[in-house]
């Protein structure tokens, strides 16, 4: 499949390294088409391309927005409305504003969500939140931790949210995913962050995950 | 141990009945004294007590807020400050406002709690979050869920902190209790509501909890 991954982070790189491994064309795409991040990365994989944010989304088929929460509004205005149009776009940020110090707080909550603001703003995409709830490297692998751990995924669009839910069980090894109904459902998810933050400092490092016990 | 109650919903009668049930000597404080489900609850349980806010919370060592989160406030202020003095005072509250219909949006997060609001208007008490993230009928009954299941706990008295864990774990049945630290981490536990609410809607009910796996 073709797949855009938007953002050159840590997230971007585990989700890109995680979807060439599994047989995908990829290209990770930035602000410019020779960031040295995404070079580096294309590099390690042997198989994954690099462009600008446009190129990652004319290429991709299904997108993921790896760019920081407070800048992914810009990204994808820069990888462009029409790129994006008809698009499945798999919005992994959180808003978080790190710019008065720690903790974070969120730039956008409560009544509203930075998936919601996404889906406004491209209204021709169909956005489908997941992912954003624990560390890129669980993300891509989940037998990492044991037993039963869940993912929640939530969007307007249901084909959309069924074939993003196909690649992250059969692909990324997920086995519980909560669809949690339209992309309104991205507060929640979100809002769990100041919540995950202090968790990993109780813990003492990001290697955890939420299970729903019933 | 006295104990002391304050609000009749559904959360201060079953967290009033399990501490009857304990061999606790409890007072369920509302407005009057002579609430008519504070009245009914104690007959029910045969051995409570109804009273004020204030004879609540005169009489109690320890108290618990089971007040709605949008008049938790007031209802302390009732209750008087120098009777809360000193006092351990279990937060179990929610800022969920319900005004401008469901979903409900939530009155202060991201940079301020409730259990912050309350912790500063009454510096002297110590004030413990704990058991806002779940249904009363769990808080007070763990065992109901299969396996292990968690709870959350933040304030900024180490002692308090220990004491209210020892009656939720020995009285109550908690096995994991995660201390996430001072009173700001109110934040997290009062934000995970959102998630809570669409949880409630995909799940069917109120009969679930969450688990951190690591």
């Amino acid at each position: 499949m073709k797949i855009g991954v938007l953002g050159t982070g840590m997230v971007g790189e585990s989700i890109g390294t995680k979807l060439v491994q599994l047989g995908h064309d990829v290209v990770m795409g930035s602000r410019t088409a020779t960031n040295e991040k995404a070079v580096a990365w294309a590099k390690a994989t042997g198989k994954g391309h690099v462009g600008t944010f446009a190129n990652a989304a004319i290429h991709g088929d299904l997108l993921f927005n790896c760019t920081g929460g407070m800048v992914s509004l810009e990204a994808l205005h820069l990888a462009g409305s029409s790129n994006l149009n008809g698009k499945i776009l798999v919005d992994v940020a959180n808003p978080l504003d790190f710019s008065k110090g720690m903790p974070p707080s969120l730039s956008v909550c409560n009544t509203d969500s930075l998936g919601e603001q996404i889906q406004r703003a491209f209204p021709g995409t169909k956005v489908v939140k997941a992912l954003n709830t624990l560390s890129c490297e669980l993300m891509v692998n989940p037998a990492k931790l044991p037993g039963d751990h869940d993912l929640f995924i939530c969007g307007n669009d249901a084909g959309a949210k069924a074939e993003v839910m196909k690649l992250l069980k059969e692909g990324f090894g997920w086995k519980t995913i909560h669809d949690l109904g339209d992309i309104t459902a991205a507060r929640g998810t979100e809002m769990i962050l100041p919540l995950w933050l202090k968790l990993m400092g109780a813990l003492g490092g990001p290697n955890f995950n939420f299970h729903i016990v019933r």
